[in-house]
């Protein structure tokens, strides 16, 4: 690990919870180098929802590499990328009655939210954005000056200045009528609020704390932006591919946004890429306005069609991601019924759970417990305040067990101060 | 092919030039669905130093997807990433005397750009940066700011505001001193220039129109950001890992800037990877303050190692970078000469080559015969007024024979109407 | 009036509601060039609180003027300064027990403010700023970013995007516990809210519609700013020297900010003249930081020194003003009980007073109506939907009376379609 | 004094230059407290270049407001105003074939420069702008952005970021071709160049240090705006109304300026007053779309009409200046001759005149040397290098060798280390 430390910027973050060396991995177990075996909560943060190297992926892209197909194709026409956008089409848009436009915006998330943006304000001449409290959309310039964390913000080094926060769903838990202050900015033309171009939301919040909007806090906010003519931009980077239980984590509130952000799970393999989707109406881009050299990663594309075919050709999966999220929520709910020193409250949506701490440090604290048991899970929210649970949708029902109990263990010994 | 066409963004660019659908590829070659041959002098925009599936490094990738190394690692510790890390520095620092801390920002360019301005930003608590005209560093907000091209600065939608542009060298053909202006508004406290935290080069701008820096304007840089405080940072995305020669494109001029950016062909596979190398004492980044979802992609750091290894253990490939470098200029040189129609220009160095036409159109026109002729080339410069050979740097001799000789066909064709 | 039409820009607003060419003036009555007579219920937008060419400023004004008193000293010291500022002193933040340093920041509201706003910004090292809804601060670009009107915004020409806007007292008609908001998005560190160096306020908005703040919303205000470290400004430009009764609008409230803007009537004569209060803590100007050919427009000292002896020697004007201003509300009042037609709200405090329309062009109908009675009288509110009052304080009873039953003749007319 | 360094903000800056309490003022000449006499070049920086309480104007003054005429219009239609406009028209835009709208923007150049800067983007929907090394427009948020001086730059607080500054007239001793940077960046699309929407200079820059732009310039300057469809904006705040020779300063070039800029002296008698001149074509403004509380200062009007009428009714003045100047210039010449032991360089136009110390802090000492022997002076240049005398344009010759006489003795003493 010397290595790492000498040479490593400070900017290395989740190996200081984790100081070990990791080798190998397959569906929702690590090992590292010792041989030691790690269960996966965490799942690459969302960007490997089938888990690690997944088998049937993997032979698809050891056959496409071994035949030499084309790796790295910029924005070029290549029979990977073509199937994939036939297969895209017609088994995830085409069943969804969904009409959008792919780009390939370069292999990032943030890659994905920044050419979001800039299509948003082409198509509208209209420069600044609204954000919610919380969200998380990427540190590059552009997408940070959509994120809430103040740490990260603060690195830009510059004022964020183009957009302008909005309360999230539930931000005075329940208190005051939703979209209240939006729409009575939105409609007061002495509000100061700079007209904006487009709203970017996640339909649950990730980093933000695993946040889940209400179906029909969506279906408003879809409704306010479609009556002031503003641009729904929905950011499914860590909330899509399955994540909640349908493909589109939109899915469940019949909206249709006008531009969609996706990438972490979408290669199926850990492999960078990023799609954004744009109605074909807003298509607007003239060729080479946005562009960049890892646009056309072909592996991805080869394991992202395979991950379509194998995982969404009906919907075995979404079911049961919806069956193993309810197994969590109740081993949830039996742990905060179970911790009476301290107030617990539980989280989420699909398999994207969450275990807010009152005691802030806890969260971290039960993080640290379980990576001593062998589990893997990180903390989010502004002050790292919610456990947070990310496993494989593949996980089996074993595995779940496995480390739902671990959770329970640690919850249970760091907030008995045991 | 109509899939593209039906589905695909219209953002999409280098495939209107070659509207071929490309299946596989090995060394200089690809070969599209019908089974014809393309020789490539575009090498993935620089992204394909060593070709296509290069056969070494494939064997490795190949047995570490095998074996399920692990995949996807954010910013974990990794065998992949120790390797790299221990390869890095003993086979490229090392050597170089170069003392850098490596961040791993992201996998692509533009990740790197926008690091190393927040970076700046953070160590030198200014905001405003320098760049050249006709730099070109990406596409998300930040490395937009710094970037010279018009069309692209227009697609930001917000104004780009933080950065000043200052004359690259040779801006003004020779007539003018080197940073007359710059040292002058920087020495002016009544300039109204903002204090630059940073500024940002090419050794050899490629999209800008292949123009190189000469060594002692790259010296009198250092030396003036040395003298005012100013960062250095060098953009060595397109020009790194040997495209002019040596790994790093500024060590002829025998400088050390304090940031450097790498990414493109760092995998030596065309797998999205980058690099920050950040001057030990500057690497005052906090855990996390940067981070992103793909900066630990593992297949690319084998393949990056086993480029190291193969390539950078002498300077076989250095010499014969230069070697080539020189081959190429001697036919546009004699290209130059024998077109009297109209006046070119051949600028460039290493295997970075461009042919300038006084008629801006004629750049293009002789792509595209060269196209018809199977070859693979693009423009570049504000105009697209610059042919521009990339090729691959491990070409054989008759493969880059090949290619100029279709060239010099084009040019001729194409300048003499035919 | 053609030389007005052929020669004068576009821009000029007020002169379109009141086609007339005005002469002279005294007190509360205007004379256009044929000697018709108008009562002014408008006072200068607030800059004549005293009225036109009060007889006792004008004497010391044309004495000092006649015996060559300088007239122009940008920021050198003169007898005319050192009588106001020692004036200014014992008999208005003396006996207020307040203590602020005095800046001349030249001689309107807008340099005021833009010198609070960069003072704020020095003390603090912060750039970002709140602001409120329906905000009326200037219209410089320092200015109008913390403004609230959407025309007056658009024609800044750049995005304005240093400030936030905040709810103003009452936005959501008290069905929404005060500072909910921001005191939400000031402790919550992933709300994106840009941390903020001050805020500024008005205690009453008199171009947002003549909107009071509640005493408690501006004391909860304060110890909002208190508790986060935030520096609180009052824009006291058009509330300020009595407008509300007492000499600084906020006083009623018992708080003291940290900067305080004053302009409008300090000169009592309708002389260009601004002021910058500061704590004497955050005085931390350098010398010549901030300048301005007209920080020192002496005869504006001269009627500002008088005006102040004249008038806040003791507390008649401040006792007089809270009777008229009651006298109107209850003019008001019985307006609004004998509109059955349409629903009218009557608001404000002291003399500054309006009647706000449900119907909004009923309003600026109703200031045409009464201008053909001889009455000047003005809409505010970002929909002009508010009728406004700012007599002169030193109105009389039987002015006041005849102005109100124009006033509500006016209304009657309007509202009953006759 | 004791008054002022209690109460007075740290900003204040000349009075402590000149540490006196000033009480009258005639002409060339002021007093102080203790009767001790000053003669002026310094004329309030420029505004007052009819010498202090001219009599003529003086008695037009007393006249207007003993006879009630008003005071504060806003931009309400009155006499004062209708007679300004018409000389304006008649005497200074006819007789030079000027055709321009008025705009009355504030009461200040600094308002000028804003409204003037707000109308550019407005008519050409660009946000950018292009500035002058070594430029002063004012020190509210927009003229600040276009002013050069890195003190009062910093002042600002935040970003100043939506100019770029060119290289002003001579600012390389004449070894680089005019325009040679800026037709550059103008007409390469890599360059980086935000579009401008206009262009601000000052034909002598003041505050730069007493810098004339060559005639030759200014008619390259109002040429590259033309063929680049820039606006262009002359700010003659300072330079206009007679200060270096015709009323405005931009008329020996014969150039027409899209919009111009004039303050400080217009009123003649040192009251606040400014002007934005619009061809017609361009008074896109919308009514009110710029206002402010003083932009009718009426009895600035008043004497504003009578300086028109007194002073330039024929070119008597002009010639006049022009004499002055070169008497000036002969006395500075002498003075430069004479000093051996460092070198002086004189320089400027009309009344507008500097002498640049090697030396940076003689300039400084000089002035202090000058005001001990009764004389006021300032300094200006971005290192306060250049002493500047600004003398009233009617001074006596009497006077005018009396203060030359003081300045060849400063210099003297100071420069000998006497």
């Amino acid at each position: 690990m010397t290595i790492f430390e000498d040479v490593e910027s400070e900017v290395r973050s989740y190996c200081r919870n984790w100081p070990v060396v990791f080798d190998t991995a397959k569906g929702a177990e690590l090992w590292d180098v010792d041989g030691k075996r790690y269960l996966d909560f965490f799942a690459g943060a969302g960007a490997l929802n089938y888990g690690h190297n997944p088998e049937p992926l993997k032979q698809k892209l050891l056959e496409y590499l071994s035949r030499d197909g084309i790796t790295h194709g910029l924005d070029m026409y290549t029979t990977a990328k073509g199937e994939f956008l036939n297969t895209f089409r017609d088994k995830i848009l085409g069943p969804r009655k969904l009409n959008y436009k792919v780009q390939f915006p370069g292999p990032t998330g943030a890659n994905a939210v920044e050419s979001a943006l800039k299509l948003a304000r082409k198509i509208t001449g209209k420069e600044a954005m609204v954000n919610f409290t919380n969200a998380f959309h990427g540190m590059t310039l552009g997408a940070l000056s959509v994120t809430g964390n103040s740490m990260k913000r603060g690195g830009a080094g510059v004022p964020l200045v183009h957009s302008t926060p909005m309360p999230f769903d539930n931000y005075f838990d329940g208190k005051v009528p939703d979209f209240l202050w939006f729409e009575r900015v939105l409609t007061d033309s002495g509000s100061s609020l700079n007209d904006p171009a487009a709203v970017i939301v996640e339909t649950v919040q990730g980093e933000g704390g695993i946040n889940p909007a209400r179906i029909e806090w969506l279906q408003g906010l879809a409704d306010l932006c479609k009556r002031h003519d503003i641009l729904l931009i929905v950011d499914d980077v860590q909330m899509g591919v399955g994540r909640t239980g349908p493909f589109f984590s939109f899915e469940a509130a019949g909206i249709e946004p006008d531009i969609v952000t996706i990438s972490k799970s979408i290669s199926g393999y850990g492999l960078p890429m990023a799609l954004v989707l744009i109605k074909p109406e807003h298509d607007v881009w003239g060729p080479g306005e946005h562009n960049g050299t890892f646009r056309g990663h072909n592996p991805a594309f080869v394991t992202g069609t395979e991950a379509i075919h194998r995982y969404w050709s009906d919907d075995t999966l979404e079911r049961e991601v919806i069956r193993k999220g309810e197994k969590v929520e109740e081993a949830f709910n039996k742990i905060v019924a179970d911790t009476t020193v301290t107030e617990l409250t539980a989280k989420g949506r699909g398999l994207a759970r969450g275990l807010q701490f009152t005691e802030h440090d806890q969260a971290g604290k039960v993080c640290a417990a379980a990576f001593e048991r062998g589990l893997l899970m990180e903390t989010s929210g502004p002050d790292s305040e919610v456990m947070k649970i990310l496993a494989p949708l593949t996980i089996t029902d074993d595995e779940l067990d496995e480390g739902l109990e671990i959770v329970a263990e640690s919850v249970k010994t760091v907030t008995s101060g045991a």
